[in-house]
């Protein structure tokens, strides 16, 4: 690999291996570090603030925001490659900084579909990819028009902005509490209004592509959400219709060519009974390591953070096969009404530990917030009812949920 | 966990996480962050030197010499809980520490054994543990009377600071150019001769055991050594007979017990045929992760890594089962005549991550020298006679010993 930036890095690289910078500080560039450290890259992080999840484990780690264009273009001069933890860098200085010769992975043109849920449902569109119903609404009225034309309730959406169930609201008819909700919405421009989809559930495809156009996909995962948040991911999807699995992650495939996406892809889906026959339903994607893919770290012979690592790099990528017959992954949110104790998460290891010595915890190093995603909890084995029953254990107990 | 340290950590710490302080740079603490970014606990190291191995991926990494009191006080203030990436801290100054509230993980009590290898002798002998017979000698008369009772060959070994082959001689009889090296070797005090066992093959038993007293121990493996460097590692080890495998096994427990050590425990044994059976003699000990527990990253339910950080931390032990019925590691060693080329071991990630997906490469972030220990590789399977091959393909490509 030949260094694009201008700069040399910013510390010696025995070995000849390439920086990659990190744009954000959260759990997702923290948890690439792990991976970093196997294959020997070198990794920075543009962090919002210092201490952040992954300020504390990687380093160096300079404070800048995402969307300030001399940080970032300062970050970049000292990385062989930029990537990132989140989408909220805009797409004008992802541009400025490939204009100054940084290889940016996922690119701006891919990674748009990520940060724009109305570019990508045209995409999609255009590309034959089965989504729910869609429109552009200017107003109220051209809501009301959708929805009487597709049926109430109808899902409204921020175009851009939005994650973990933030920006989306479901709109039971005309009139209602999401009126004043919405107020503030209309005024930034053209919301996306979707068709309610009755799903049967959620799954996942997880895939990786790689500059080069190498692609490998992870087994379709099933996804439990609570008010827009991932609560827990199985792998693979039980009971999953093979013909649809091989549909679904084909779909995914296309997905990551068609829009020409370096590293991690994830494509949400609904799962949906039509006619009497499963279909799926494209619902969002994200252009990095994702939530749904967290149980790969412990349950796939290749995680997504390696796996992401080695696709930004244009490296072969790892085998995506999973370990164990059945891992659930569940995550640990902070309660809505945290009490004293449950902000001391290095105590809970004592009984998590002690209770499930095969269990594997990941925590964030985050201060207990309600509602915050403080880590994840991993189970592995052969009798899914058992390992649903460990991971949901030990997830509740390091939330606080449970006292035993 | 109460904090023993008498200033406060140098960065916040939420979630109420402890800071483990690790003594020395090199990949063994590299290897430690991986499993500390999981467990949300805060890794410093103090380094030799800035940018070694683990200094690249852990942050503080204050500079300092292991046998420096000021730069180990300045440190283990910091820290909750201080370990070691090799055992060279001297004796006193872990003592120092201790005085001054700080929590030596394993204690200098029990390091002494790790460190002294008469002292190690002359303990495992109290224990009852089955070693090699050996004496302490003054000089050539001593040495030539114990070979005369013995044996020739014996082994001469300067109690402390060998290592990887280094501070060993095979002694083949009274005259020989051994006597030259050993000359520099006398002035320093007694040395330490042992039989030359005619071991089938070399052996090591990995434990690690809490200050609570709750031991685990991973499967024996065997080992390959050449020129007193580890080569490769089987988990576990093949053929090997049950009950001298739970000998083996309970040997090491009662050692880790006997000595009161702290966190991992590496015993190394020769295996020998004696009166048509075989039996294990204990060869040397370490205390902190060792090379023959790599595997156990990628091939056991819980590695060698995050087990030490549990055990020094107090917190219940994870489950050391393997995760496959065959797993390989063999280290990536500097050739000794290695060409330009074979210092990019990035460029080596392409050849064989396109060969074999499965294969699980770590390189410590080192300068190409001869000899030096860069990285491992992993593969774990069903079938020895593949694991074997691919590990072995994968290692020697990325040392540059063949060319596809």
């Amino acid at each position: 690999m030949t260094s694009t930036t201008t700069d040399p890095a910013p510390f010696p690289r025995p070995g000849g291996f390439p920086v990659v910078g990190v744009v954000g500080g959260g759990q997702l560039a923290r948890m690439m570090q792990p991976a970093a450290v196997a294959l020997g890259v070198r990794l920075q992080v543009l962090t919002e603030a210092p201490g952040s999840s992954a300020a504390q484990v990687i380093t160096p780690a300079p404070v800048g925001a995402a969307d300030d264009l001399d940080a970032l273009r300062a970050f970049a001069a000292g990385c062989d490659v930029v990537t990132f933890d989140h989408e909220h860098v805009p797409t004008p200085h992802l541009r400025e900084l490939q204009a100054a010769g940084a290889s940016v992975r996922p690119g701006p043109d891919a990674l748009v579909h990520a940060q724009d849920k109305t570019v990508m449902r045209e995409r999609l569109t255009a590309l034959g990819v089965p989504c729910p119903r869609w429109r552009r609404v200017a107003g109220e009225a051209e809501l009301t028009a959708f929805a009487e034309e597709v049926g109430w309730p109808v899902v409204l959406k921020t175009p851009r902005g939005g994650y973990d169930g933030k920006g989306v609201l479901v709109v039971d008819g005309p009139d209602g509490g999401w009126r004043a909700t919405a107020a503030g919405w209309w005024e930034r421009g053209e919301l996306l209004a979707e068709e309610h989809v009755p799903f049967t559930r959620e799954l996942a495809v997880l895939v990786a592509r790689s500059p080069s156009g190498q692609a490998a996909a992870w087994p379709v995962v099933q996804t439990v959400q609570a008010g827009g948040v991932c609560r827990e991911v199985v792998a693979p999807a039980p009971d999953l219709d093979a013909d649809l699995a091989a549909h679904a992650t084909a779909t995914a495939l296309r997905i990551a060519e068609g829009l020409g996406v370096t590293g991690v892809l994830a494509v949400e889906v609904f799962e949906v009974e039509r006619g009497g026959r499963s279909e799926v339903l494209v619902n969002e994607l994200a252009m990095r390591p994702h939530n749904s893919g967290h149980w790969s770290i412990d349950g796939a012979v290749t995680g997504q953070f390696e796996q992401h690592l080695r696709a930004v790099l244009d490296l072969p990528l790892g085998d995506p096969r999973p370990r164990a017959p059945w891992t659930v992954m569940v995550n640990v949110l902070g309660r809505p009404d945290p009490e004293p104790r449950h902000a001391d998460l290095f105590r809970s290891h004592l009984h998590v530990m002690a209770h499930d010595p095969g269990v594997k915890v990941h925590l964030y190093g985050k201060e207990y917030r309600p509602g915050r995603k403080l880590g994840h909890v991993t189970a592995y084995g052969d009798d899914l009812v058992a390992v649903l029953d460990r991971a949901r254990h030990a997830a509740a107990f390091i939330a606080g949920e449970i006292d035993e």
